[in-house]
């Protein structure tokens, strides 16, 4: 079994991290839902207001600090169209030290710009030559490769966000979290679970990138096509686990959820007017799964995890009219 | 000269306020604008995120926990329609005493539903005699009126923000807050000369709604009829300040600004798409003088207070999409 000789991501690895990310990463509140049921009470997590208005900062900048000074000057490259491309773009510029991302040709140029406004080298080629051009910047500079979550610096670092929620809500007794490559959920149930055994954490995703749900009730990593992960609008949860975090999720997770791309939207419209947050839709997902899921899931005080508020202002304002 | 015998408020009502709203009130985080001109950085201090989703929590809260204990069963009564009656409602609700909200008849019924559904009874009257009635449910009750702004102990709970903010950014040089009533920037301005007298503190005014401003410049409270207060779509900034609050804006704001109603739209779309925070006309009006009173407003590291986020759905959409 490749799980069992896996090295699994610690407490201390997560704590180690959050010294190094905190004067990088938001130390984000935990939010009350005054709006939500009285039995089972509600906090948000929002990570959509870090400075790149997602938690991905938290890992990049984890991995970027762990990154020996003598190699940082030679850089970092990432391949990403979506929140890990501005990430690590933005922490890089916080360190001082060049960006390289390498995007798909089909990305929108509003990205693009957000992430050249960080100080970053945009890289635009063919969505198919990604890694390899990637790579090859990594050979032709020195340059150090962050992923977005096969990683365990990553994964210690989005981990943190597990110890502020202890930290703030000590009785915490479900968490849910988004499910796509898996480092966020990797790193929350690794603190989690370390800090409040009795705690039960949840993942959650769209049911139509629903891979990881089925891998977990299969006992084994279940691959869906590319084209299938695409059809959600939950733009950042069309990632699948890697083997590193899948046996993370395999050991730590009490289950998982999917939710509906109708529930997702309606999920996007009641953090706006009932939090007074944007969420996109993948940040929305833990709130969708609290709202329509809740015969799945266990009663008890409930953190959400937001995890990302990157959408296009249109698409925000679409799902605000339904 | 009537200011010259009001009492004002003391940094030490501040400091003793947020003591007694410890428990109700969030404790709102700052949060950096890496979207802003690097040579004006800004930080938002957003009180939308309070669980009534706007700042009128705080003062509220100041005031019941005032009221002598041996009173406090008879409960409190407000009239409103707006964040204020959420937030009496609320902080009630809290301290487990009744609330009887004085709302005209023209209130939309989802303001009522809200206010209702903190538990408060919700009398409806028509416009011209909700003050009436509001006293005359304190006579017949023994309970005690909560006023929206002209309160000492409102305006000391509001400063509370003017603590948090020094003390998440001491070296603070500018702090823009919006004028209506007056009660917000009064408790914040005192608490921030108080602490920092070396900073700089503009209020910030819908022009279609701007008697504050005219006041200030002639030196004496200047009137403006309710039907041209009206006129702003940040309807929360269309009272005017009383003696007391006038008496306190007088002596301790730099200067105030005004902004116009499409400076206002644009910067709610603003905030939502680079801060992802959903705030109403009112709180996005400091924002809106950020971006374009800039040859108004000194340089430095300015905060500026997103004081609510209670608005349509469908008006956000709408201001989202030009």
């Amino acid at each position: 079994m490749h799980t069992d000789v896996v090295n699994l991501t610690t407490l201390e690895d997560v704590t180690a991290a959050a010294e190094r990310i905190a004067d990088i990463a938001m130390r984000t509140p935990l939010l009350p839902g005054a709006w939500a049921d009285a039995h089972r009470p509600l906090w948000l997590k929002p990570e959509n207001l870090q400075p790149i208005g997602a938690f991905k900062i938290r890992g990049a900048a984890n991995a970027v600090a762990r990154i020996p000074v003598s190699e940082r000057a030679r850089g970092v490259v990432a391949y990403s169209s979506g929140n890990h491309a501005q990430a690590v773009a933005y922490v890089a510029k916080r360190f001082g030290i060049p960006a390289a991302i390498v995007v798909p040709e089909n990305t929108p140029a509003v990205k693009i710009e957000a992430t050249r406004a960080h100080g970053a080298e945009v890289v635009v080629v063919p969505i198919t030559d990604r890694e390899i051009v990637a790579e090859r910047l990594v050979a032709e500079r020195g340059a150090t490769l962050i992923p977005p979550f096969d990683h365990p610096d990553v994964i210690a670092g989005q981990g943190t966000i597990g110890l502020e929620i202890v930290a703030d809500l000590p009785d915490v007794e479900v968490v849910l979290v988004p499910v796509s490559g898996g480092g966020l959920a990797s790193g929350v149930a690794t603190a989690i679970k370390a800090l409040c055994p009795a705690a039960r954490v949840y993942g959650v995703e769209p049911a139509l990138a629903g891979d990881t749900a089925e891998s977990l009730a299969a006992g084994r990593l279940v691959r869906w096509s590319t084209q299938d992960r695409a059809r959600t609008i939950a733009d950042g949860l069309r990632a699948e686990p890697s083997e590193l975090t899948f046996a993370h999720l395999r050991k730590l997770l009490d289950g998982i959820v999917t939710v509906t791309e109708e529930e997702i939207r309606a999920a996007v419209a009641t953090l706006a007017t009932r939090a007074h947050l944007v969420a996109e839709p993948s940040g929305a997902v833990t709130t969708a799964a609290y709202l329509h899921r809740a015969a799945d899931l266990p009663r008890g005080r409930t953190v959400a995890i937001v995890s990302g508020g990157n959408l296009d202002p249109t698409e925000l304002a679409a799902m605000l009219s339904t």
